[in-house]
């Protein structure tokens, strides 16, 4: 199966050679993430993505001053809804009844039970189940970077905080859950890049109940 | 790009036909869910794949009744770690020394600094960041399923405390954060089998700073 092959060439680069990521690939991978399934399909996250060279430089010190963050030729920020607001609810709503021409009972029974659950819910646990689901679309984005050849550099280690107010994130009812540098190993510079992927054994990670 | 077929071709599915997935399939949506990157590389958590009916049925009346519990072929549960702990993160770097066959400094630095922030955290932040980490392994096996031309139905919809209780996760130091039901797509009974799919355009999704 090709994609495990991909899965398994791919590794959290730790050094980029600056070389641009075509817009084609990089347009797959975002598609990639576009088409993740999200509950209740609320797609509750936006994605930043960063080319501009001085915008790279100031989040490089609030990610642990990591190269690929400047090194890299796309930096994608997974940036999740603050919270969940009826607004918001009844956006997505709308737009399915837009694209799929009618109104469904069922459905809109459903969208009234979100809209009395949600927006009830502190901004906290609402924020956490946002940014879970940025991280399914993260997840396929991955998969398509490695689909693609892509390097890639899933990474929590950044200032949540810093990069929000770099990218004014707040101010759109944001906040940043995880970052993606896209670019292209840089193998003579990368300590992980020959190293041998270690993960745990099926044995320790699946249990089958059959 | 064959992978963003098969992502469109996906959906999650809420009629399955009782038909069983081969297990070579299987083994590879497992697979490219084990190859997963997470946090640190610690894996926190386990895939529980339940293809016993008799523990299907018991699950279903927790997951709002939904069919694709008992009529996919395997249930896939991700439970993640309760919380972390010094031995759960000694277990992966011993681990990876013992496959690498050496000791690093800066490995063995990054090592004290988990011991020293993760296990003294509260067990509910701990259990959000390893669900979340387990999300990402969603995503890849949900790529993969949909690579392999399996049908899937990602759901949060089910009550863990219920799930954790038929399974004996607590009991394992687990606790579910999301189903998989893996299977194949009865379109006659399936309400959303041929219904448009809906996402936010790209412009909506997507910011670019360049």
């Amino acid at each position: 199966m090709e994609l495990l092959d991909k899965l398994n060439w791919r590794y959290a680069t730790k050094a980029m050679n600056g070389t641009p990521v075509s817009q084609d690939k990089i347009d797959r991978i975002l598609e990639a993430a576009r088409l993740a399934p999200t509950s209740s399909g609320l797609q509750p996250f936006e994605i930043i993505v960063i080319t501009n060279q001085e915008i790279k430089e100031q989040i490089k010190p609030v990610a642990w001053n990591q190269s690929v963050v400047t090194d890299c030729s796309h930096l994608l920020v997974f940036a999740a809804w603050d919270t969940y607001t009826a607004e918001r609810i009844n956006e997505v709503f709308d737009l399915t009844n837009s694209v799929r021409g009618y109104e469904n009972e069922g459905f809109e029974n459903y969208r009234q039970m979100l809209l009395n659950t949600y927006p009830q819910k502190s901004a906290e646990e609402n924020f956490t189940h946002a940014a879970k689901q940025a991280y399914i679309a993260f997840g396929l984005a991955i998969a398509a970077a490695a689909y693609e050849g892509v390097d890639a550099t899933p990474m929590e280690g950044f200032d949540p905080e810093a990069v929000d107010t770099i990218l004014g994130l707040k101010e759109k009812g944001l906040g940043s859950a995880i970052i993606l540098p896209l670019g292209y190993r840089d193998e003579s510079n990368d300590w992980l890049a020959n190293q041998v992927k270690v993960r745990k054994s099926t044995e320790k990670l699946i249990t089958v109940l059959d």
